[in-house]
């Protein structure tokens, strides 16, 4: 009989705040991936057409870190019609020593939204422009809000601009951003407006054509494109990238087959062999990343299996702590 | 807030047993495998060399079925040391019409094992021959004790003889099945003669040189070989493939890849491109099996997603009948 600690998701949203204590730990899982040492298997992926729904699972494992996450994400696209979520899913951490089991973590994608959102925050902080005055969100979901939110703890902008298809949808989520980051928020109704008064931009649509055109890019600008998370996702202009200084994926191979890089890679604008320092590779080494005020760059959110390990491993440890959640013994 | 709930390996050991029901639960799973209805991705695998450790996560969605499992094996073969199993694991089942989860299986294994043997009984039900009056088992670990126990559920012999390559444990399984079945039961020395005396032979080693040869195949002899899991295991020798009536994968595809299959196409006895009915073709048409007591046929088992959904579903049905488990709300 060993115990295991079960956290339901109030219990971790009690526990874990998208604050820069979470940046850290997502970076630090970020440092980990680029440096190899981490083992991080091809995402596992079930379609249940009868069902219009698909699971997917993703893992890692993190030297350094003592447990390894197993992420279980369904995706059941008929579930509003029933008043059900279309995401959810559950986290489950093993100790990297033993491989028994040490917590389930029921968050319904709490961490996940954690977790995505702090690599804005890592991507912003090491890749955007020292001063932004002003950042603009192309996306009016749940990760608007948390980009934006991520975005302003390591660049404390004073204006964010908001563009959606859906302008009452826009509407709200500057509302929303405003009253969470007090300062301006406004709904910007031309995207290529929206480009050009940012210094820092944040795309997270589901978009399957671009929504930022190349034209659009502009000295001192940083683009973090987090939308595209499968082939046949693209939020930036193919073209864009002969007019970036710096291109940083999150993980080269994902971004090859799922991220922004696969449009670029089939439109022939990059070579599919090129290569790019990874998100870690430049938090670990400061050449790797912007070099100036002027330059233009993009960085690009697949989602990784590490910074699932780095959030679940945080959050068990913060509910060790504070004797959060329940223990049952199996 | 919803209901889900958790049943420990204790919960599970009073409601699942190696019973005719719980065979007849995965001979209704190898049934849909069979008909192509069955979504059944490639097993996730993740090495841990760090710790001598691996886990694998395997999954499948069968038509019919209420839930699908994902279930995730852990081994970590230095865990012996530290007094604490190699393997272990759970079972998450899912809602197959809304992906929300429904359970938590902490079976340690114990489920597997169960499924495990059950598959044992479905080959030995539909290619054994009918008169099994000796049946030998080459091995013994649990599964050893579990294919004998399930296959004579289905064939009732009236003896079992044990082989092992540690004299004293297969002396400890002869005791424990002639406890269990309240049969004679001994340790055979000689492998070659417990092939010999048996008309029903079960390998259940990690063998990777075979233990059974090619020339102690005999007229009315069924094989179910379960050991071989991985590449470069291999349990019955190559050359035995020339000398079968039937040969019946669990999934071909994945014999091919890890089965006694693997070697025989290997060594050049089995064409890479060879078609076989599988074990659920089998059940599904009595043609495709036995014809005839003289035959020789092998069972070829590497173990499916398929099982995991169809016993988890199985005993999550018989927890709720029976209000066993605990309900946390999540």
């Amino acid at each position: 009989m060993r115990d295991i600690l079960i956290l339901t998701e109030a219990d971790l949203r009690g526990l874990v705040s998208l604050d820069l204590e979470a940046v850290d730990v997502v970076e630090r899982a970020f440092g980990a991936l680029a440096s190899g040492r981490v083992v991080m298997p091809p995402i596992l992926s079930m379609e249940l057409a009868d069902a219009h729904g698909e699971v997917d699972v993703k893992t890692a494992y993190i030297p350094g870190f003592a447990g390894f996450a197993i992420k279980v994400s369904p995706g059941f696209f008929d579930n509003p019609r029933l008043g059900l979520p279309s995401l959810n899913g559950l986290m489950i951490l093993f100790s990297a020593k033993t491989g028994l089991v040490e917590a389930l973590l029921l968050d319904n994608g709490y961490l996940t939204d954690v977790r995505t959102a702090a690599a804005g925050a890592v991507a912003a902080r090491h890749l955007a422009p020292a001063g932004v005055r002003t950042a603009g969100i192309i996306g009016t979901g749940v990760q608007a809000r948390l980009q934006a939110e991520a975005a302003h703890l390591v660049r404390p902008f004073q204006e964010v601009l908001v563009w959606g298809r859906d302008a009452a949808k826009a509407a709200q989520c500057a509302a929303d951003l405003g009253d969470a980051l007090g300062i301006s928020a406004r709904v910007e109704a031309d995207p290529a407006a929206l480009v050009a008064a940012s210094q820092l931009v944040v795309t997270t649509t589901p978009a399957r054509e671009p929504v930022v055109r190349a034209d659009w890019l502009h000295p001192g600008l940083h683009i973090t494109a987090m939308g595209s998370d499968q082939a046949g996702k693209q939020e930036i202009d193919s073209g864009a990238f002969a007019r970036l200084d710096r291109y940083v994926p999150d993980r080269l191979s994902q971004c090859r087959l799922l991220g922004e890089l696969r449009g670029a890679i089939a439109a022939g604008v990059v070579s599919a062999g090129a290569e790019f320092a990874e998100l870690g590779g430049v938090v670990g080494d400061r050449a790797l990343g912007r070099s100036g005020d002027d330059q233009i760059t993009l960085a690009d959110l697949t989602g990784t299996g590490a910074q699932d390990t780095a959030i679940a491993t945080f959050a068990v440890d913060l509910a060790r702590r504070r004797g959060a959640g329940t223990v049952i013994q199996a």
